[in-house]
């Protein structure tokens, strides 16, 4: 009914890097025992590197710091750029007690233990420079109990109360975790302070913010930091958090697909589920879908190398994840193999030993992240599937020969036919493997192919000119 | 049917400035004069610039030469930020005989009398420094008869000759004018010929093209350019000049609308048209109506204030150039009021000297662009026309608060009462008129408001926040 906002048209050519700060890497050739200060004189532990992060009772893992930080990101950029990816996306980086930052003291002032505003204002500076878009994680539903402001409130300070909920006998918080009191957005001093921070940031050059717990914020909210992000530019991106469904969040940007995950896990996983109509359905149903993140793990999930130890099936999944249309997000590590069950497992510091990386699925991602980045159908192609099972869908492209056919067979070797319809399709294209330069023709409509066992094609349409005669040369 | 490339998000928050290059500015403090040599050398005349371009026999007016070049532009520069616009678009700047240029003798070299090569290299980077995206004049249908290629194939040159189309007394040229020959556009060296340009300045830097007589080219090739630029990067954007209803190119970005400025001008001038209808019509119909261009006029047709004396009139037509959806484009010179009839009248050359400029006309267009580019309603909004006569009409935006109604009004002073067909929109909420400060309140949906005689209002939804108490907390 009402009209989106375009989704920033960087966005389409994007595959995005998942950070979390302290495990990525520390710089300025500092260990964490250099850095021992900045946790020790606030009640944390320091972890060696090689380390092995587990988990302790009442959540006390998340005072157990590595030293990673933002200098450390930055020194990293030439290995972000042999990757391939263009967008980095850190978890929250602002003052606060735990590792994960997830509870804000103050929204100005970045951690630290990351590097503080020093370290920001570079990373800004040389990321940009070099080519990279930068997402923030907005923690706006919350914040920390020992944020100033709710300290005040607490002890019953009326200018501050009205900015959160109190009961007789406490206060609304986060799920219930008492560290984690709510900001209680209906109020306007709330809002604009808020958005205030949203604005902040954006003009200080970062490129868009992923809003945490974006379903509890509510449509009201997303709406009105959506709002905020457009009014300082168009070229602005604002991604949800959310487990649902994807369609209904077209006031922002995308979300974080995790629809897409379960799917995608489950099927190679030997669940019952027809993954064709799940993903037809997200598809046809979201209309926002060019923005969402396509992800198959995160920080809140265990690592993928550890939900699928089958590298030929989860390569599949990696396929899918570069191939359904939305933004690929890759979790740090996940690239080299990195495995890990639940948090904080799956928050391993990033190994930088290269004698321990899977270097045959890092080019295997990277093959996939150049296609992703080159390939006009995986950007804006229609998603069509073309067979069930084994998993067969067309990526129409605007111009013919764009298009992209992609087949994923999780089962024996086997052969489909396949309906193309697409009309201006002619008869003895050739549809070329970009994988292994196969080539396979499309005659009355009909692709014939075959896919190996647990194996994958993704084929493009390809024009053969023969002695200067071109049969596409009315067509398009 | 088949998938649309998305419009570059930064082409909805543009202001377009065409400038003729000849007519604009020279630059490195030189007269005509100085670079005489450039012109006559190659049988042209040289016009001093406050000399007044006429119409000679034979067209033979397109040999007149004023001495401007992209060195003048570059230093032009603080004047196009004063006026805010941030898009340039050029007509053709390649090596050929004429002072239009749209025949082309070498696609790779930038004409001398343009300053060259060299120039444009620091008009790519002096331009883009200061933030403008720059668009070229595509003459990709038609080529000049000096081209090598084509004198060669008129000698009999048989690697050439496919190249065009040969008759037994002659060549197809376009639309008969013998000294543009047509290119041979299904022959595959052609093809990739034309593309290679294309992709060649892309690289360089340059942003769009504007593609000359796009409707000679047809479909199929505007599908294959589009598809070219596109693969170079979804931030690159192509516009084709169609003089038709604007629906039915969406294989580009976007077309010059012509039917936009023959409708609002017609209506403006008295004659009997619907032009509520006319404008939805077009919205509703035009599916990459964001992309198109709002012109009022251009180097192919008489200047505006030639069309429309009558100054308030011509403010109307303005206004509408700024809120309708589309990109609004002004042609050099009509800003500060220059006045023209049908080429070469209206190519005039730039006026410098402040004194005849019409400063009123300019503030208006400043504040115009100004709210053009920071109104996410005029940018992305959606048109629906609420009054056909006095015309007004409603952009709804996606947050209920950004939203905006505008009127115009050709006659005398009315009043009228709109039902704003958005539920959002809660009683009592104001509309506030941007250029006066007046409000307009909403109450069960009808907002009534009065408009000026041959005036205008633009209304912006204002949220009135009293004592902290904020209707809309929980609406958006």
């Amino acid at each position: 009914m009402h009209p989106s906002y375009p989704t920033p048209t960087w966005v389409y050519e994007s595959v995005i890097y998942q950070i979390f700060p302290d495990r990525f890497a520390i710089g300025k050739g500092k260990t964490v025992h250099d850095k021992a200060q900045l946790y020790t004189s606030r009640g944390g532990n320091i972890v060696e590197w090689n380390v092995l992060p587990k988990a302790k009772p009442h959540a006390a893992h998340v005072n157990d710091f590595y030293g990673g930080d933002l200098w450390g990101i930055v020194e990293k950029i030439p290995y972000l750029q042999d990757l391939g990816i263009n967008v980095v996306y850190t978890t929250p980086i602002f003052l606060s007690p735990s590792n994960h930052k997830y509870d804000t003291v103050d929204y100005l002032t970045v951690d630290p233990q990351f590097g503080g505003n020093q370290a920001f204002k570079r990373y800004i500076s040389d990321m940009k420079k070099n080519g990279f878009k930068l997402i923030l994680d907005g923690v706006f539903n919350h914040l920390s109990k020992d944020h100033p402001w709710f300290k005040k409130a607490l002890k019953g300070d009326k200018k501050h109360a009205a900015k959160f909920t109190f009961y007789e006998d406490g206060y609304r918080s986060w799920n219930n975790f008492s560290h984690m009191p709510e900001w209680n957005w209906e109020e306007i001093e709330v809002r604009e302070y808020l958005l205030g921070v949203v604005e902040h940031y954006l003009r200080l050059g970062i490129d868009g913010w992923r809003l945490d717990v974006g379903f509890d914020l509510g449509y009201v909210n997303n709406a009105l930091i959506a709002s905020k992000v457009k009014s300082v530019s168009l070229e602005k991106y604002v991604v949800t958090e959310t487990w649902n469904f994807p369609a209904g969040w077209e006031i922002v940007d995308g979300i974080m697909n995790y629809h897409f995950r379960e799917t995608v896990l489950g099927y190679l996983k030997g669940e019952r589920i027809n993954i064709a109509q799940a993903l037809q359905s997200a598809f046809d149903r979201t209309k926002n879908i060019y923005g969402c993140w396509n992800i198959l793990d995160s920080h809140d999930t265990p690592r993928l190398a550890t939900v699928l130890p089958d590298k030929e099936l989860r390569k599949l999944a990696i396929v899918l994840q570069f191939t359904y249309p939305g933004v690929p997000m890759i979790y740090y590590g996940t690239e080299i193999g990195m495995e890990g069950g639940p948090d904080p497992e799956n928050r391993a510091p990033m190994i930088w030993d290269e004698q321990r990386w899977d270097n045959e699925l890092r080019d295997f991602y990277k093959k996939l992240i150049s296609l992703r980045r080159k390939e006009i159908a995986l950007k804006v192609g229609t998603f069509e599937v073309l067979n069930d099972e084994p998993l067969v869908f067309f990526r129409r492209a605007p111009h013919v020969l764009d298009s992209i056919v992609v087949a994923v067979n999780k089962g024996e070797h086997t052969k489909v036919s396949l309906s193309v319809p697409d009309g201006r399709l002619l008869a003895g294209t050739p549809f070329v493997d970009l994988f292994t330069g196969e080539e396979f023709w499309i005659v009355g409509g009909v692709l014939r192919i075959d896919i190996p066992k647990k194996g994958f094609r993704i084929l493009r349409v390809t024009n053969k000119v023969k002695k200067g005669y071109d049969q596409y040369k009315r067509i398009y």
